[in-house]
């Protein structure tokens, strides 16, 4: 893979869609963000992001490729989008063929935790790893995983779905009807109404803004014992979580990044004694729990980078 | 891999170590059993293991490799075992080279049920798939995993512990202090316990025996709604376990073996009942759950297989 070669990387978000170049490990150049309103039909929608990247293909000129990362389920090898979580109209698509056609350009669309992953593998902190897990900690809770050195992508692209995983076999039930699914508890919205709840009941009434993951971090970096219990709550759940992967795949490290991992030492630190005070000396003593590189360019980047290594393939 | 070769697989168990050798894909002749008495020294023992691999070379000549399956965490690049669960004194010994020099022979040392997942990918019910999930049910719960039609490994040779993978985080609390860890619900024992419970719970009073596995599916079979709840209740748990692999990694099929596995549809109507049922769509349609090919004989065939695999690499 060269990174002397240019990719425009496109981040299909729930509220905006992003776009850059990335040129020599770098992103080089965006384009404005387009905000779809209304929710358009997915043919004008997908018109507009071609227009952009023609615009940008004739202001940078030598792209190799195209990389779209988009919130849900999509099958990389045809490019096409099965479903969206938060984006209705979007059911079976054919993005890849469309794009293609109306860029001539080789396009290439991806989940969008696999193309962050991607971008923190060949880029970002996970560089030189054969076995790491990548994770995003948001409004919900991505994963891509690598093994032997290859990203897994399992029978039917599924593959990395760490956010579904369960922590409790009779818990709260997820959006597929999956008890305990792992972002039902620590996604930003149930942290939030969660710590809300360990607030009250230690009899302080806050509102929900003031439970949002940068309050919470400030509330615990300054020492107020309810927000620490609810960062240790946290980290206990995702360690469950993590230790999952860890006794099934033995990785060398986790990235981890997302909205939520910028609370730093206030997450990391109860994560590790968590995740280390339930695994044996294999699982434990070499494994590196390390920030993501890569903040809001995550997307972007990871797009390009996905592009590059397919194109490749 | 050619099955042309002869291996001599070694099935090392916690009461018994197993020879036999495997030619042409089948088991074409077995050793006497060795039933270590008092826990004799490690040295005892591999010597006695290397005169009968010695014998059985003798009389069958052309052995091309030696694989032995231990029941513990073994380093499958240096066959060092660091330590055996069920068997003292086994600590950081090194297996291959001893075996190796005994024997003068290629000799591999695995964990024992990754050897099996081996079997069954090679030769048995798992054959043709590349992300696949194998695992034995039976005091432990073991297993070996499959991606991108390779072995996982994990960075320490650890990867495939599915039964040390948790199924609720403020669980049972397992051997290496893990929480929830899916064998101290339905190994064996374990299983058998918990029924004994239900049935008193019921006004039943019985006794242990009348709780093992065999005895619990004749119970399910003839229509007993204690036995079948109990049933019901070690899929629900396993199928936790099985949905945290799917969303993990995608696989195209599971393979069940072990004693536990000799429930037939007892076990593997509810267990597909409740894994379907926590899935969606590109995790669930396609996937296949199947009764593994190998019973007893699994850990030498498995043994042999892993040493031919192993030569070759």
């Amino acid at each position: 893979m060269e990174f002397t070669d240019k990719a425009i990387g496109i981040d299909f978000g729930g509220t905006s869609i992003k776009f850059g170049v990335v040129h020599g490990k770098q992103l080089v150049a965006e384009a404005p963000v387009i905000i779809p309103k209304d929710y358009p039909k997915p043919a004008d929608l997908i018109q507009a992001i071609a227009d952009t990247v023609n615009q940008l293909q004739e202001e940078h000129g030598d792209i190799k490729a195209v990389g779209c990362g988009v919130p849900g389920f999509v099958d990389l090898r045809t490019g096409r989008v099965h479903n969206l979580t938060n984006v209705p109209g979007w059911v079976n698509i054919p993005l890849r063929e469309l794009l293609s056609e109306k860029t001539n350009l080789p396009c290439f669309v991806d989940n969008d935790a696999n193309a962050m992953g991607m971008a923190e593998w060949k880029l970002g902190a996970g560089v030189g790893y054969e076995d790491l897990v990548c994770l995003t900690l948001g409004t919900g809770v991505g994963g891509a995983i690598f093994v032997n050195n290859q990203i897994v992508r399992g029978s039917h692209f599924g593959a990395g779905e760490i956010g579904q995983t369960s922590i409790h076999y009779k818990g709260r039930v997820g959006a597929y009807n999956n008890p305990g699914a792992l972002e039902d508890y620590i996604g930003n919205n149930e942290f939030a109404i969660d710590a809300q709840r360990a607030y009250f009941e230690a009899g302080i009434e806050i509102s929900i803004e003031e439970c949002a993951p940068a309050a919470l971090d400030a509330a615990a970096t300054a020492g107020c014992s309810v927000a620490l219990a609810c960062w240790d709550d946290f980290a206990r759940k995702l360690a469950c979580a993590l230790a999952n992967c860890c006794w099934l795949l033995n990785p060398e490290a986790f990235v981890i990044g997302g909205g939520l991992s910028k609370a730093g030492k206030t997450l990391f630190d109860p994560l590790r004694k968590h995740l280390e005070a339930q695994l044996s000396a294999p699982f434990r003593d070499h494994l590196k729990i390390i920030p993501a590189k890569f903040s809001n360019e995550a997307g972007i980047i990871g797009c390009a980078v996905l592009a590059l290594h397919q194109a490749e393939l």
